[in-house]
């Protein structure tokens, strides 16, 4: 293969179709028919069929300054399974529509595949289709992804019940956390026209930021357990702004311990750097893709020992409204600053 | 309501997606569940299920000053379920991405979805979901649409046979004609600083254009007189490139006869203003969003008065090669001047 950068215009759409789909191989028995035809076929037999979809743009969600671009496509694919485990169903198909401005050669979008393809191993979904366009500026992706659950096992945002244990997987803040980081580096980086950005200490968060996880395996260990939750929802916006869906969509209230929320040590530490709260960072701060969700009170003995999940508290009547407790016992309303898609900075 | 516009981000993302998604009802007894959680829900049975995805951006798919967005609306989800159609399977529920820049008020968004739901209505499918974000410069629509199918039904573009006859709905090059029409007006406005565009006398070319219709008539027709299609594209970049994707996955070669090839006679008209050559347009012009499909010889009774199909050629074995028989009988290669996504004008 020649040194020389390939333009993607000499290559053209089905050139870099091509370049993309070469070394696509079908994993799951579901997917019949993948990537070569108009559409895909699958097959899920008697289950429910499970479908979401998310879009990402240069600039609002990401900064190829610092989000290199096989980490973006490993990202891109785990924000839009999060939502298909986030109905307790498991994630199969996916299909990845991109859209890319000039400045992009065809090793750029090998590289964002590459991190595609990458999350579809680790996660065993198969990619079975998509459609590749220019765009006037920037690189926009778009992923749908399709799953399948039983009927009984799937977790709606709505049926959340009065004293239900309100619980989170992992630890929170995190992505927030590595994205101040970087836009820090970002800046001296800038500024010093070259100067080499100092991230040691805070791989940790960095990761959380840069190639996030979307929690199977909580999936998984609820389905062992025998835990069937009563309400579920992906922690993309943060815990503020979900737990405001959640208890809305259920008409119920709650209790939430602020000294209960999950957060790491490193967090604490890079939130104390930029005299931050990491407790506000956790409720505030978006793409964690961790896990909110209620069980029912008699499986306290089912999660309370569960390593990777905190009970941070319980859910109370509709009237008795949303609030945080604090380490003293008094109690804040919840309300929500959470990490906007939409953000105005962007609009205006 | 005020009579201000409203600015997307004093409104916010749910604010947005309240505004969008207020009065979805589903019309689809395969939708269990639709807008409002982290993913929809669906149930196809025993069917197989049929999944494909299509990403428009504007200044490559689109120009706002003379696509109105209530037919862009409409012509995304068309573009959509055109492919749902390819594969003679019946599209339920599409799922709606959008990105859009600073400049797009609400009330822009909420005529881009009235298109969309007017396509939704008259097609009966249902939207289960979506995504909503802002992007640093113009509008992208991500769809991705579901549908299903018996399983002896699905129409590949890899089973076209020896002898099989080719077949394509509509009459084609319309739409190619209509952006042609629509680029010199746009030019002559630009120039005169406003002077009137005069499209008079040529409805038919630009409709073909601004408001595609997806051809479900051809694949309930098919279904009614029995014809189970042995291979079956839709035509979005123009025929000559359909014929080599459909040919070429068959693994089969073509003869295509020049004077079968259906165009209206606005086209003929139009192209004769433009000195074009018709079957040129119909050939390379993309969008037309027919169906370009082939069955056995043994069907022919059944296709040859069918008056929305014309039968254009035949299959021949792949050494035959691909060709284009002129008027006079002698043959041409057949070869793919395209519409292409990735036009190199984009790109440089």
């Amino acid at each position: 293969m020649s040194e020389q950068k390939k333009d993607i215009s000499q290559l053209g759409e089905f050139g870099l179709i091509d370049l993309i789909t070469k070394d696509i191989k079908l994993k799951n028995e579901t997917s019949v028919f993948g990537v070569g035809d108009d559409a895909a076929v699958l097959d899920y037999k008697n289950k429910k069929t499970i479908l979401t979809t998310d879009i990402l743009t240069e600039g609002v969600h990401f900064d190829l300054m610092y989000n290199p671009l096989k980490h973006l496509g490993y990202k891109a694919v785990v924000v839009s399974l999060s939502d298909v485990y986030a109905m307790n169903a498991n994630p199969q198909q996916i299909v990845v529509s991109i859209a890319v401005s000039a400045k992009f050669t065809a090793e750029m979008i090998e590289e964002l595949y590459e991190g595609i393809k990458l999350a579809c191993e680790f996660y065993k979904v198969d990619l079975v289709g998509g459609d590749t366009t220019s765009s006037l500026s920037g690189l926009i992706i778009s992923i749908a992804a399709l799953g399948y659950a039983d009927e009984e096992k799937i977790t709606y945002r709505n049926g959340a019940q009065e004293n239900d244990l309100i619980c989170v997987s992992g630890d929170l803040g995190g992505a927030f956390m590595g994205l101040q980081l970087l836009e820090r580096e970002k800046k001296v980086f800038t500024e010093s026209k070259g100067g080499q950005p100092d991230l040691t200490g805070f791989e940790y968060v960095l990761e959380r930021q840069l190639k996030p996880e979307a929690r199977y395996d909580i999936v998984d260990e609820l389905n062992e357990k025998g835990i069937q939750p009563t309400s579920m929802i992906d922690i993309s916006d943060g815990l503020s702004s979900e737990l405001l869906h959640l208890t809305t969509n259920s008409n119920k209230g709650c209790k939430v311990h602020l000294d209960k929320i999950p957060v790491s040590q490193e967090l604490k530490e890079a939130a104390d750097e930029f005299q931050l709260e990491p407790t506000t960072i956790a409720l505030n701060g978006g793409e964690d893709y961790e896990l909110l969700f209620t069980v029912s009170l008699s499986d306290f003995d089912k999660v309370k020992d569960w390593d990777k999940v905190s009970v941070i508290g319980h859910i109370t009547s509709e009237s008795d409204g949303k609030h945080l407790v604090t380490p003293d016992g008094s109690l804040v309303e919840l309300s929500s600053m959470g990490w906007d898609g939409l953000k105005s900075e962007e609009l205006t």
